[in-house]
């Protein structure tokens, strides 16, 4: 590479014309002269594959007039010889997957925006792009705008991440904000956010925690320098909360929100989880509100850093998309590679049930002489001791809230299905764990 | 470069070994395996080069047994032909200028933490790595820890920043945290800080803005593509601060913050200076507290960001240093630079009196009929629109404290003049400028 001459300008095939890939193409066209300079060659938008050719879209007949190819044949642009990176927003599966492999095979980088994609098949593409000499950047698939990518891969190279955790899905965030700003249901909060756009008319990639998930291991990854796929993260959505939940939490200066945690275990060993969690107010995390991202990292000697700002819609979406495209054209410019997926630490990915965690668990009980003490024992029973209690007395029953110390989550599961055997535990009304602790 | 052989091994000369060099050292050593497999190759300390060779230190002792050459000629390290990369960790304008250009003038690409150095002779250091082909790196000379100059540079470089307003002084911050929190002077809370050894004996560079002044100006070189020195920013410090004012942010749910802020004006020019301005609780950057550092983002495409985390520190300064040092090391192994310097846009600098900002002023005034209407005139005589004004009588004297709308700082000192002018106006007891006001 670092013997071919510059090129004076490099083609560029986009495959999707949505809302991020709208964008891209506005942001090219307009941006030219700056992203000229700053990459140091003409980026020229040669062709961009559609789905639809016939919907009416006045941005893509924009681009018609000034001399882009709009077609739906995706094959004929990944295999156009003359264009020199490809930039992948259709997202999902297929053909995304065989597009992009197709690109790679013929020598073109790619930049692309899809984390499901990548957390399902990140392997072999990666492997592709390192046999093709070829760039493949991601800085969209994770967080939208924020950059997290490249501070994990390039700036932390030199230390060692011990825990990520992030609010990484918008959808989530807002109906949780929502919950709790206004005191209404997660089914209200995610009606609303579907009016607003915020969500989909299916959500459940987005509720069900899969979008978070898929970035999870993405981050796990990168942090640990290590193949981690979307099958390794253990996940729970939001679907589950409820306002009671909302209202304990703050009351005991919490917020509820769907975490994406992956940490290292003791023995060395990756877990990587997405779950609704309580985080307290003090945490950094707990003050990103609404659609907001936000990732925090503990790192060894960096100690903590919290990267925040939009982590979807096509604008900032757009704008991580055109940063990877200015560092892929000046690799393609200057000559080499820039710095590459590493997977050298080949760390397991440990299960769920032995990550640490904390729970607090609000029980129904009987309010009698001796509940405390049968409820107490379940939780000695299974070693995991009891950080604060507290009983408000309902007439014949009681509502106890009990959250734990820190214990594994396998120890934490069997005391709550111990308390729901106990006669004098009316029911298990909700459990939730609790992260973020040390604030 | 990209035909050179890759090297299975690269030197490293140490120039200083304070409390970050000292920690450099020790993450070299013990992060050895890791580094190489991140790098992909070995990164091996050849030569430290220290002030004074006779001070008694455990940690160099070590490193001296371990083969590495300890010595007081740093001229001997950055001349040594058989080192491939320094690191300056001195700090200071000399010697480091001198041995960061001899350096780069023999070929070794140079990691640095120097912003004092950086903003006053960047152009000249950037100029000499341009010439001779290898890499200047300088992530720890901005908010330590925090990866801020790879976002701006890279991240960032297909969006269009219209403004960076950051906490990047640990000291000042910790030291106004201290004064809200426990409603304590100035002095008290400086003597504090220097106690614990977050303030030194001399405390002008931080206390009074030349510390966060030299990193503005690299924010605003790296956000706006231009090139901005030290001597460009507008600079005030924090001596002034009285107990008074960080009270009445407090009632105003704002927090008093040391602010460097870089900005586009209308026209184009880059306005960037250092002050302490009211921030509301609501903003991202009100929660940063203590002694941490954050840098907030505004950008056309990508929204606001933040970056948040330690901007001091032995540590979580060399954690930056090492992640600059294995991009550095990569680029020689696998040929090619990395991203550099742009200064293509070539902006001017807008005076301080141009910029857009807002006061708060507190004045002791006559408490007589006809003095809020003499006061309102003086405003208005400058074309400074008030946004609200809170009175307290206090016998025959009064507390006038005025919050005005947005106006360039000119029209509003020509207010303050006006006002101090006044028969009515005792005195104009305080004036701060209020700034993140969306929030």
């Amino acid at each position: 590479m670092g013997n071919e001459p510059a090129k004076r300008s490099l083609a560029i095939g986009l495959l999707g014309a949505g809302s991020v890939g709208s964008s891209v193409a506005a942001q090219l066209v307009a941006g030219h002269d700056d992203l000229a300079a700053r990459a140091g060659t003409n980026l020229v938008l040669k062709s961009v594959a559609v789905s639809d050719a016939k919907k009416a879209r006045p941005e893509l007949e924009r681009l018609v007039k000034s001399g882009v190819l709009v077609t739906v044949d995706a094959n004929a642009v990944v295999s156009d010889p003359a264009i020199d990176v490809i930039i992948e927003v259709i997202g999902g599966i297929e053909p995304a997957r065989t597009l992009i492999l197709a690109a790679l095979n013929s020598g073109k980088s790619v930049v692309t925006a899809n984390k499901a994609l990548l957390a399902q098949h990140g392997g072999e593409l990666f492997e592709a792009a390192a046999n093709n000499n070829v760039d493949l950047y991601f800085e969209a698939a994770v967080a939208g705008a924020i950059p997290i990518i490249r501070p994990l891969r390039d700036s932390l190279a030199g230390d060692h991440v011990a825990r990520v955790m992030g609010i990484v899905n918008g959808t989530t965030n807002y109906i949780l904000s929502q919950m709790s700003n206004h005191d209404i249901s997660f089914e209200s909060a995610l009606k609303e956010a579907q009016a607003l756009g915020y969500a989909e008319a299916d959500p459940t990639a987005d509720i069900e925690g899969f979008d978070a998930a898929a970035k999870a291991s993405i981050l796990a990854s990168l942090a640990f320098h290590s193949r981690v796929s979307g099958s390794d993260v253990y996940r729970e959505g939001i679907s589950g909360i409820t306002s009671d939940i909302v209202r304990i939490a703050t009351e005991m200066e919490h917020v509820v929100k769907l975490l994406a945690i992956a940490e290292l275990t003791r023995d060395g060993r990756i877990a990587v989880r997405v779950h609704p969690a309580l985080v307290p107010n003090s945490h950094p995390l707990a003050a990103v509100r609404d659609s907001f991202n936000a990732v925090f990292v503990e790192a060894e000697a960096a100690g903590e850093l919290m990267f925040y700002g939009r982590g979807a819609g096509g604008a900032p979406t757009a704008s991580a998309v055109l940063g990877d495209l200015v560092a892929v054209a000046r690799h393609k410019v200057i000559g080499g590679l820039g710095p590459k997926e590493s997977t050298y630490a080949e760390r397991e990915i440990a299960p769920m049930g032995q990550t640490m965690t904390r729970y607090l668990i609000r029980l129904n009980v009987n309010d009698r002489p001796g509940v405390l003490a049968s409820v107490a024992n379940v939780f000695s029973s299974h070693s995991v001791s009891i950080q604060t209690v507290r009983q408000d007395g309902r007439g014949a029953q009681a509502e106890l809230i009990v959250v734990t110390h820190t214990a594994t989550d396998a120890a934490l599961a069997e005391t709550v299905a111990g308390l729901r055997k106990l006669d004098t535990v009316r029911s298990v009304e909700s459990v939730i764990r609790v992260e973020g602790g040390n604030f």
